[in-house]
């Protein structure tokens, strides 16, 4: 794939809202960003990070935030750009290319959004390989790359530039001024050079995203389970299959923070399963013994047709089926699990992981 | 007065704390602040609005918070820089001079410390005349200047800069970085040029201050009664003479609220006085009726030395006078009073001017 065109762009959506495991926002909002920038621009440029000049300037961008709100407070496509171009004037260099921070049914489709608009290519990879709630949640983080400057800007026209001494002050100071702006933002964050980017992101995640989102999406006019075909697509492994008996959720200091509460059905009949989550979900817990955590990935999907079903679309009654998919490699070194593994988010269990877990 | 040295700022610290109104900052440490910087870098011009080009560009800096925080967590002297330097880069235009926002310790001396250290001159003018809570409270924001881009820096090294789309979101997001930041922080902000500084300011603030410091001090070694020569001096009446018998305080969202209760002493024997402060005195109430209110100006002083008392020294069993002096006519318009007026801060009453008041 060397163009991102309109035909993609659902399996891309379809594919990082699985990946986003249950965060990174919804692929429906997502998609008509990126639709829409594309039918207006044309294609986009899909380009391998290998092929990036390492003197070159790259500017992740995203959106940030609890989803939740996104649904109800759709951007109004200015924000994005604003928040681009703010951090182009201000660093005074062009940039070459934009880049998804991270895997997510929205977060996958602003950068194509942005490339579209601003005839700029996309790079095929991204800082986590999947979502992650906090700024400093990136592999760009483990090489010590600065998320500053930062720019962030809200629907209503205001516009934020953040240097901070390390990336936890980001995370921090960019956090607080979400809450404040509406708990859902634009951001261009973690610019960096090409040599840079080579070296800390995670690669192909793009066509990752497409190749999961087609899969799936062919499943259903073929005789294979879909939810069989996302697994062979991932490489994950199935942890449960259940209907949600109880969702609790709130938005709390920019995020979503909640559980799905989960009856086995079919061969998980009489057992159960919780899911806890921060934007993206964190924990999975099945009869009382934890199946898998952070860094790798616990995606819910629908059981029927395997589509990724986010933290603000669990819903009391939906039958879904659990998947766990391993992480890339940087999240398993002791930086990565300091960084984003479970004690980080409070629990009290060391990573370990999900198919070591299963076969235990 | 051409220059401002060592002799001077002990007289415009004293002075502006007085027109602080309990705000802007202890003037003991503004103090330090100023005298380090002309003691490193010579004395600072003072030049009057009118010598200002009307295309030169003026940035006001400030420190911002708590002033009770700012008693505990002196700045490191850097900050203010990065926060000055920052706008000047972004901007990317050179700074003609700096100027205070607002008279008070602190607020007085920061500009002081910056043209000494940068080499640039102090013009003789502020945006209040007075010292007030909030950003957009300055006579600039009356005549539609931006309060952005503007500039903050903490003292650990993270710098933001804003820019919003009017100066009530600067004043909300600005407050909320600062209190996520450690409730004190440097800043600058509302850039202008020479030609809109001539239009907006308050003239002669600073000669004023240090009018009123001068004599305030000098009565110390003469007959007079320091309260008095500091009413001579500023204009002003005096609303009340009373022991503190109560203090509450407390700081929230990124101010030190609270109120003073006074039991008379000499003439007032007998009667009872409330003074209530967000940073700076907003309200005065003797015997049950309102005496003064913002944006007239209402400061307590020691009864034996005229020696103003900030919010944050306010103690139980001093002996103080209360104050009240006519604020600038600025404040006085309808946009004046409905921008700082008593009804802004929650009170149910409508603004008169306290000389009317105490005619009454």
């Amino acid at each position: 794939m060397k163009y991102i065109d309109k035909d993609t762009i659902e399996d891309i959506a379809l594919g990082a809202a699985l990946l986003g495991t249950g965060g990174g926002g919804d692929p429906y909002v997502g998609k008509l960003m990126a639709l829409q920038a594309i039918e207006e621009h044309g294609p986009v440029q899909l380009i391998d990070p290998e092929d990036v000049p390492d003197d070159a300037l790259i500017v992740p961008t995203a959106m940030m935030g609890a989803p939740t709100v996104l649904i109800e407070k759709i951007p109004s496509g200015e924000e994005i750009f604003r928040a681009f171009e703010g951090l182009k004037s201000y660093l005074n260099r062009d940039i070459y290319a934009t880049v998804p921070i991270e895997a997510g049914g929205v977060n996958s489709m602003i950068p194509i959004a942005v490339a579209a608009q601003l005839g700029l290519p996309l790079i095929d990879c991204d800082g986590m390989g999947r979502a992650f709630p906090e700024l400093q949640m990136v592999t760009y983080h483990l090489y010590d790359i600065s998320a500053t400057p930062m720019m962030i800007a809200d629907e209503k026209g205001n516009v934020l530039m953040l240097k901070t001494i390390d990336n936890v002050w980001t995370e921090r100071l960019a956090r607080n001024a979400t809450v404040e702006m509406g708990a859902s933002v634009m951001i261009s964050i973690y610019p960096m050079t090409g040599k840079e980017l080579k070296k800390a992101a995670i690669r192909n995640i793009v066509t990752f995203s497409a190749k999961i989102g087609k899969a799936i999406r062919n499943s259903r006019s073929s005789n294979k389970n879909p939810v069989d075909v996302c697994l062979e697509a991932t490489g994950g492994i199935e942890l449960f299959r259940g209907k949600i008996t109880d969702v609790s959720r709130k938005t709390e200091g920019g995020f979503v923070r909640g559980e799905a509460l989960l009856e086995g059905v079919e061969d998980y009949s009489g057992q159960n399963m919780k899911v806890q989550f921060q934007n993206e979900n964190l924990i999975a817990i099945k009869n009382g013994k934890v199946v898998a955590t952070v860094p790798d990935l616990i995606c819910i999907v629908n059981l029927e047709t395997a589509m990724p079903v986010t933290t603000e679309r669990l819903k009391y009654g939906s039958r879904v089926a659990v998947l766990g998919i391993p992480c890339d490699e940087k999240w398993r070194t002791p930086r990565g699990i300091e960084t984003v593994g479970p004690r980080y988010f409070g629990y009290d269990v060391d990573y370990v992981p999900v198919k070591e877990l299963a076969r235990k």
